[in-house]
């Protein structure tokens, strides 16, 4: 799988574990973490993957933040990330029937990317990822959110165990990564967890920077196989590199390097 | 709020409780219900909703179809939408933390929906459906899907009931509507939960046509509030407004005019 061969290169070509979260909102859309007036979205997106491929492992964009790109402009940007031979997630929480989903899989592969993230909601992670494989689009299923309201993954359950356990059991069998925040509502307990269930899986662990989660423990449980999406504390800092690089140089030194 | 003006101006002016959805897939993306080679989708979209819209109630739109299309491609269909005064629905199983679901409200707003889906997989229910209100975007909450594998979200638990009848109160509380699919595993019993736990809610039920769904349940709980979409079983047919017209008939005599 061309996502995991990408992902592998760069972690033993840049020693970082960041995966770098493109997600630029446009002037007007918020007040904090947002564009100048007339900021260009694409080419910013370009000079971002310049400036920062050489140290992080990957990149990740959400699709609530390019509903206002064009299609040539996103496969300008996938295309970008490959000319450093990095791997680009498209964050799109797909979460539909199966005949539609297959729409998003479609578009998605000629829009350039490598992977994405699926929501279990509807039930049918086994076809989805079955689907995506067919495109050679790697399928990272959401486990445990980073928001605090996700908590009810926690407090529900299928059978005996757990909503985000029963996902974590799926995504094992089915995918290839799962998501798991990094934030306070996502303890020690609920690591230890998703550890026996889950083997050689990408962790993609989001919450680290803006959202204030921590490093620490996600990092104790999957050393190996966790990549952290950083987005507002990287892309919106003076300098995005400098920002990238404490990240990088944190992790190595929790690490003991 | 805009969408419930339109949607209801709309049932009266029409007589019909069918949402016809615009999932017009491209050619080479699959073998059936797809378009042909030189086959244009903004120009077949608005086209469509010029045909159909005298005998329809509102119009619904997957995003996972229309990726392909730019801002002003999506600007001029919901524009046609309204110049016949029908609402349209982007569904869109928003399905992310606060501050990236608004990104995704804004740009909607923006492309000019009335409403929108989201699911509540995420937990955050109230924060979506108060911060669509802030955009006037009416919110349709997933509750209990159409596709077969959905049916977990009834063996499934929050607390004492099923995570389907969880959904439902959250959604009685803060949303505008619910999606229910008319489909197989969805039973009288399931429905009679559901007509327990909301009150004057939009019912947006799929799954009759392709999918094989069955009107008369849903009709027989929710004669009132329901709409149903039909996509394939109208948009792909020879003569889809005859396809329609014929849609709307078998309600009627359901109902016994």
């Amino acid at each position: 799988m061309e996502f995991i061969r990408l992902l592998e290169k760069s972690k033993e070509e840049t020693y970082s574990k960041i995966c770098v979260g493109l997600d630029l909102a446009i002037y007007g859309s918020r007040d904090k973490y947002v564009m100048d007036k007339n900021q260009d979205k694409t080419s910013t997106l370009l000079s971002l993957i310049t400036d920062l491929s050489n140290h992080c492992c990957a990149f990740k964009i959400n699709r609530q933040y390019i509903l206002d790109l064009t299609f040539n402009d996103i496969k300008q940007v996938t295309a970008k990330a490959h000319e450093f031979k990095r791997p680009i997630i498209i964050d799109h929480k797909l979460s539909d029937i199966g005949s539609t989903n297959q729409q998003a899989l479609f578009h998605m592969k000629q829009e350039g990317f490598d992977a994405l993230t699926a929501s279990p909601f509807p039930g049918n992670v086994k076809e989805v990822c079955s689907d995506g494989h067919n495109y050679d689009l790697a399928v990272i299923i959401l486990a445990l959110m980073s928001n605090p309201d996700a908590i009810w993954m926690k407090n529900s359950f299928f059978e005996t165990v757990p909503i985000f356990q029963h996902h974590c059991r799926l995504a094992n069998k089915y995918a290839d990564g799962i998501v798991v925040g990094a934030t306070g509502h996502v303890t020690v307990k609920d690591l230890a967890i998703i550890k026996e269930e889950i083997s050689d899986k990408v962790i993609l662990s989001p919450g680290i920077g803006a959202q204030g989660g921590n490093i620490h423990h996600v990092l104790s449980y999957f050393e190996n196989d966790v990549i952290f999406n950083v987005g507002r504390g990287v892309i919106y800092q003076k300098s995005p590199k400098n920002a990238l690089k404490e990240y990088n140089q944190q992790i190595q030194k929790l690490l003991g390097n």
